[in-house]
């Protein structure tokens, strides 16, 4: 927890602060522009236009109400995270990695975001889609998942709700400043939220959601967890958009079907037709977890390292065999390599990467120190 | 209608009718060998061990009922059923193509049979399946479709109920005789499927339908059209046989997905999930007839068939697939159905006129019959 003591070795952190608040952590180029050039390089240059800015004043305030500041590199910094970097460098037209989260809660980031998943969904839900999120997030809960969402009405409330029943973590990723509480009539379960999980936001403490926000905090939804999971959407739910983003950062993308006859599931339908080879129908909790866990949960809980090998699909194993550990080369280039189409292996490697077997480079994959282990790939 | 004249040039399609009563024309490996042989050859090799079997009495009862039989070769044979014997022929475990149908009903099987679509589910279906299924196959009668199904209790009738209220012809495949009521509740609509479509069989009149047949009766419902819908389908429901009979001939297999708490969308969830790449998800007859209509309407009206496809736009074929064949409707509905403007969809309507495939009337455009007609989605 560095962000309760401020130090002089404490400038990139302060900068980083001061930058979130100044320009904001989600506009286009700016996370790139600070992993050049160094956060205090960038508001040097700065902050003469943003005179009123104080950032030492607003991690007082946030570390007086029992909040912290996490930024890339600290040890509760999420490794899932640093994907969103990397995609920016590449296209610099979209919001890259967060400058930094304020955080607000008793849970430890990075520990909680190891086994994360989103669930989300319309706010406008009905008594099925609140029913079957809770459920799912209950399910989750129970497997040793954390169930991330965005606290909004409706089908996220429903999947903190459900995840708290079961006495499991649950984080919500806010638009606001998380000292703010929005919607205001969730101002209990936000409090409960923080008391098992956390509350995260990129915005400072203080700053109030807006439509905007409310956008480009659904890619740290995405970016936290090995997969997103949409329970209801209407036709232009701004869940389709966190299933956008899931999709984007080769995250596993599913969604829970509901009566064709309902305008609450047009867009999980949708999603289903539209990008069958990406997007998974699932029912239940289960069936998440055999999406998102199969490989982490053989490659963390198997007693028995020679059952690794089975337990790991085939063609996973032999994408591994075939992905190079210095060069990066990308995923149309693989799924040539092992003969499957390239959505196959893009839906597999965000699992990889979420296991820490894969990383993801500028120009493609290539296998980490771990995914070059034989333990990874063979049990030995 | 060949059946009901018997003359001596009928030897063939004797022993065929004869051989489905004898051994029954579901049994593997009969159909390749009278392939080879020819029937009248294997029935005189069988025919002192089935002293009973009189073909000629069974095509004259027929003939008196106003029924027929359809063999290989008729005119009236539909060519959709010609993968059944080139399938049984290269495994010979399966049933193969029928050796004959018995045919009762005021449609021409090979006609009805250009655009046929089979709308299918389970027995104990729900409110919302019968719903659904009726609302599905009134939409698939609207645009020019037959729909068949298996005139089972639920979905089944729900569809062939659908198909009727649209004023479409539809297609009843029995697992007993075509004289024989079954279920008897079904009388009366086994009665309209006749006068307005087709009730057909491969077991000669009077058999009583039993298990076996039931499961191999779903071939001929696969194999007859050119996708199989799956509305409702429990946990061992036998519409999934039949799902699995149309991927194996390599139609399109379709579902509608439905609540995840109800049992009786189980077995479509469970298609969509575990056969991802092979089955789409559909909500209504405009997406079915996307999946089975769209690149056939297209291929059928370029000079150069190759360009076609690139040819025709997006918004044409949507256009094609939300007009009706029976009734008019104005360009502002045909807009709204496309969710374009008015003028855009007015603009197009000159040239898809002047083409052939859509024609003006007092109250609106409709499909005219070469838009519907079958050279219009395969190009032959």
């Amino acid at each position: 927890m560095r962000g309760d003591v401020i130090t002089d070795g404490d400038s990139e952190r302060l900068a980083r602060a001061a930058l979130s608040r100044a320009v904001g952590s989600d506009k286009p180029g700016i996370s790139v522009e600070v992993a050049h050039r160094g956060a205090a390089a960038v508001w040097a240059d700065l902050r003469h236009r943003h005179p009123d800015v104080d950032p030492e004043d607003d991690l007082r305030l946030l570390a007086r109400l029992g909040g912290r500041i996490v930024c890339p590199g600290d040890s509760e910094w999420p490794d899932a995270l640093d994907v969103l970097g990397r995609m920016s460098a590449a296209t610099q037209a979209e919001p890259g990695e967060p400058l930094a989260l304020w955080v607000h809660g008793s849970g430890n980031l990075g520990q909680l975001c190891e086994r994360a998943v989103a669930v989300v969904g319309s706010r406008a839900a009905t008594a099925y889609g609140t029913t079957v999120a809770a459920d799912l997030a209950s399910g989750l809960a129970d497997r040793g998942w954390t169930v991330v969402s965005g606290a909004a009405f409706g089908i996220d409330a429903a999947a903190h709700r459900g995840a708290l029943a079961a006495g499991g973590p649950t984080i919500a990723v806010l638009a606001g400043g998380v000292d703010v509480a929005y919607p205001r009539a969730h101002a209990d379960l936000l409090g409960r939220i923080r008391e098992n999980g956390l509350l995260l936001s990129e915005a400072p403490p203080g700053s109030l959601p807006y439509r905007g926000r409310f956008l480009t905090r659904n890619r740290i939804i995405a970016g936290l967890t090995r997969g997103t999971v949409l329970v209801e959407a209407g036709h232009r739910s701004g869940a389709l958009n966190t299933a956008r983003h899931a999709r984007g950062l080769g995250r596993v993308v599913m969604a829970v079907p509901g009566p064709v006859t309902s305008a609450l599931s047009v867009g999980c339908h949708r999603l289903l037709r539209t990008h069958r080879e990406q997007t998974v129908l699932v029912t239940d909790a289960a069936e998440v977890c055999e999406e998102i866990g199969v490989i982490g949960e053989l490659a963390g809980y198997s007693p028995a390292p020679t059952g690794l090998r089975d337990g790991l699909s085939e063609l996973v194993r032999r994408l591994l065999d075939v992905m190079p550990a210095r060069a990066s080369v990308g995923a149309a280039v693989l799924a040539e390599r092992v003969g499957e189409r390239p959505q196959t292996v893009q839906a597999l490697m965000g699992p990889l990467v979420a296991e820490g077997l894969v990383e993801l480079r500028a120009d493609g994959y290539r296998l980490t120190a771990l995914g070059r282990a034989p333990s990874a790939t063979n049990g030995s």
